[in-house]
């Protein structure tokens, strides 16, 4: 099936790119994955302007990603958390990391290793199919619209 | 481990957003792997301009993630291919419309489908450990720097 079926306004790729879909919310984003919670922490490791750092973080919590949680009075100061919603993000930073790792390590040695702290090991990141449990490879899947989907815009 | 003590430039988040970390990368991508493999085609689907379009293959090129094959001379057309270093981004992709349809759907019914070709059911895609093939959650994770590559920095 062709992208002109399927409608561009009901695209979960568009949707979700809308959310987080320009290099420094990413890069916002890989940070919270690494733990890093508070603007000036954001603003020294990532090396943006703080105007950019406050779009970007005003507009992850309005879209319901991070959650500003207070941890000083006078004057207030915030964390930036993971809502689940967030955390749900994990993944697609999995798939990043490992194609960045697949294709741009030097001499073959990712920069960062990670460890699956349920089993204890080093690992990568595979994506799988929820069905049968095998890597998803690109030509092995087909689409189509959602019948469902269709009756709603209809 | 805090950001700050990984270093930047040896990131594989930050070296693959520089390749497609942009909204309409990601967009042109998404048709990629929806079938889509030639100019005119991708300018109809996705509403943006000649310049944009043009200069977003041409970064993809560049980067080896798409090929430019001759269909036609006189005048000479090109389609555009993934290469398999562009193929290999598909678990980006499919992480991406995970997450849209969990959180974007409408009255919870994703707006495509997919069929795994391999087993022949509708899927999901997981994200799972390569060592024990158990789904990766953010909390089970820790990174540590690879001192391997500390060394060729050093």
């Amino acid at each position: 099936m062709r992208w002109e079926d399927l409608g561009d306004q009901n695209c979960s790729v568009a949707r979700s790119l809308a959310v987080f879909g320009d290099r420094w919310t990413l890069m916002v984003l890989r940070n919270c994955f690494l733990g890093v919670k508070r603007f000036d922490d954001f603003l020294r490791d990532l090396d943006l302007s703080r105007t950019i750092l406050t779009d970007r973080l005003n507009k992850l919590v309005e879209h319901g990603v991070l959650e500003k949680i207070p941890y000083q009075v006078k004057p207030t100061r915030h964390d930036y958390r993971l809502t689940q919603k967030g955390r749900d993000l994990h993944p697609i930073i999995m798939a990043i990391v490992q194609w960045g790792d697949q294709y741009y390590a030097i001499d073959g040695e990712p920069p960062i290793i990670r460890t699956h702290t349920r089993c204890g090991k080093d690992f990568q990141s595979v994506t799988v199919c929820s069905e049968c449990g095998e890597p998803i490879l690109a030509h092995e899947v087909t689409v189509r619209s959602n019948p469902k989907v269709r009756k709603v815009i209809a």
